[in-house]
């Protein structure tokens, strides 16, 4: 249940869309690292939040307690940990598994592929952070998947938003997850579910509206920074510096125009500790809605400083930024492009069919592909000691083979093959 | 335990050995297709006779059993039975689970990579399984592993012999496991297990003894063909008969010196049906040695016409052949090649690193960089404001990017960039 088979024409779609990531990942310099799907179960506990009822426990047949990791995140942590590692740039595309209830109409499976870069180490601020951010627009781009925005908040922003609102400490973490709502629900629901259901007061509610409706660029960072109450709050004044250090690093870049700075952006996992950055698509169908609404994430990402003290024994911190792109989503967006376009998908990669036309030829078919293969030309026969010719170039309609190499009798007495292009039906003698 | 973290030396080396096993399945006109790590654990109960023990279950945690899959070979079965696929031609590289006593020094792991060429279908015979023996031939050839030798037998002709000397039928796949000891210890304590432990009469020992310890080519087929005994015996019959064909088959490939028709070969699993084989490399140190012996194998499969049916409601049957290559084994051999040679295996494909020789210049870096990864250019550069030119260059040195693109003061007023060599110290200014 929500798992999958996919299908060669799935399989092919997919390879061609990780290729367009890994290129980007490889582009900036990461290298690649594998992790065991699994891991030991007390690596997985008290890092998802309440999440942690999804991960998958593996039965307990002696030995160790296991678990199928969550995600890509925590086994890289646990890597730069256990390796003692204090730098490094990686990539890593696998699997995650995750006990959700599976919306497979929706593309959410409980098998799906992360596809995460992350940059670990000891850096001066934002240079990495704006690196994710740049990678994002590179591979959203590539990929053609029409316009997107990028939200990007920080999670200091965000907790000194509520300091000066006045909610306590102990209710940020709730405060936070429902902000996050705000993308799908209106504020006053928002509202709502603030003071109705997480206990925060009529008045905390709406002076945190005030800021978490707001978003902009460089000159809401500003107007921020002199915001008579925030400017009061050390977290929120660090947030906003590195927030406007990062907008002119991305100006830089060229890529400002499609990143806006959005205070209800909080993102739900517990271990952001700096900027979080969401990406999502928007709307192209009605160009007359003046705020186009989005149709979902595509990448999201954050800075986690204090997921690998966590493996640390000492605690060492390693400070951490990534970026993880939203494989099975984009996936699903150029699936049905494809199914709309009622393009076919090729398969495979055969450049040519060895055929005969007589019968009690097989040993000439068996001779000529054999050196076509060994000549690294991809070849297919039918495995027919003796098939029609026509057989065989309906077989090279139905797939896709371009080339038939045919080999008769007097091909063989004159030391020759027949190449013959199936769409155009030209024939060469060679 | 038994699992690892693969770094990314590991994984580049990985990368280069799948992407030669993986060219040439696409040579030979396969597609991929990928399943779900997790299967039902009725699906794989009663597949691996007595291996089943070493299955991972998963926890039930409501819901479906489930459990990591053991191999690639019966999800590949199920998918062609739930899908009523009755042809086709697919590879698929991936990870598989067994729950064994892990002996990591010798690469035995409870994760570990599998790498499967499988071609299903109803054909003329031996064409498909003589394709499966080019494809073992053309992958260890590529990847100049040392010599090799591919054995080849056929469970037909096995349990032909058994019937020939008298075993009852109940004890072919006790006689089976035994015989297929022979490359590990002497015909005598062969016997010894199969009289003490099988139950087999000392009369019946000997005569089997007398066939599996044969080995040729044509030959041999054509000796055993005329041998009284076996041509009495339907089943030896055919599978002799279809030996020799698939031995002609091979000799217009052109790699019979490459295979030994060996009446020892067994192999453990159950599904087997016909073909059989397996490929050994060869001892190279020692060239006095009569017989070289073989260093463990590193490719094995064979026919398997009954596993489709057990997973289709009706029955119905899909005849297959496949390989697998023994991908970690072989990952083994060349790591350990790697580090003899003292070679450093590259981790990244960066091309050229952004640097600047002064300070207050990373503005100038960004917007460099920047241009290069948007042309395609791999780049990368340090994350700091300002970095001596010496910890860049040094950088390059440690981790292998050939070129500096060098931007200082001058370059920026010239509106140039200092290109140099990292090797040789060469630099043009462009």
């Amino acid at each position: 249940q929500g798992t999958r088979d996919h299908p060669p024409a799935s399989v092919a779609l997919r390879d061609r869309l990780l290729a367009a990531a890994v290129a980007c990942f490889k582009r900036h310099g990461a290298a690649a690292i594998d992790t065991p799907v699994l891991e030991l179960r007390e690596t997985l506990t008290g890092k998802y939040g309440e999440d942690t009822k999804l991960i998958y426990e593996l039965q307990d047949q002696g030995g160790e307690l296991l678990a199928l990791r969550y995600d890509l995140t925590v086994p890289f942590a646990r890597y730069l940990a256990m390796n003692k590692i204090t730098h490094m740039k990686r990539y890593h595309v696998a699997k995650v598994y995750r006990r959700d209830n599976p919306a497979t109409t929706r593309g959410r499976y409980r098998e799906f592929y992360q596809c995460d870069f992350d940059i670990a180490g000891q850096f001066d601020p934002m240079i990495p952070d704006a690196e994710c951010l740049k990678i994002v627009h590179e591979i959203l781009s590539d990929l053609q998947l029409g316009d997107f925005l990028v939200k990007v908040n920080d999670r200091r922003i965000l907790n000194g938003v509520f300091a000066a609102c006045g909610v306590p400490e102990s209710q940020f973490i709730a405060a936070c997850s429902t902000v996050d709502k705000l993308d799908k629900m209106p504020w006053e629901d928002v509202k709502k579910e603030m003071v109705g259901e997480k206990g925060l007061s009529p008045e905390a509610a709406d002076r945190i509206g005030e800021y978490v409706q707001l978003h902009g660029g460089l000159d809401l960072i500003e107007r921020l920074l002199q915001d008579p109450k925030l400017s009061q709050n050390k977290l929120a004044k660090e947030g906003l510096g590195d927030m406007k250090l990062l907008f002119e690093y991305l100006t830089l870049f060229g890529i400002t125009g499609k990143i806006s700075f959005d205070l209800s952006l909080a993102r739900g996992l517990d271990y952001y500790t700096g900027v979080i950055f969401e990406a999502v698509l928007l709307q192209q169908e009605n160009d007359h809605v003046e705020e186009p609404a989005s149709v979902g994430s595509v990448a999201g990402g954050g800075r986690y400083d204090g997921l690998v003290g966590m493996f640390d024994p000492k605690g060492r911190k390693v400070p951490c930024v990534g970026v993880s792109i939203g494989i099975e989503r984009i996936f699903s967006i150029l699936e049905q492009r494809v199914k709309a376009s009622g393009q076919k998908v090729r398969t495979t990669e055969t450049q040519v069919l060895v055929a005969t036309p007589q019968k009690h030829l097989l040993a000439a078919r068996l001779k000529l592909i054999s050196e076509l293969w060994d000549a690294g030309i991809k070849a297919e026969m039918l495995y027919k000691k003796d098939p029609k010719l026509l057989k065989q170039l309906q077989y090279c309609e139905d797939t896709g083979i371009p080339l038939a190499a045919i080999i008769g009798e007097q091909e063989l007495t004159d030391g020759v093959i027949k190449l013959r292009d199936v769409a155009t039906r030209e024939e060469v003698r060679m």
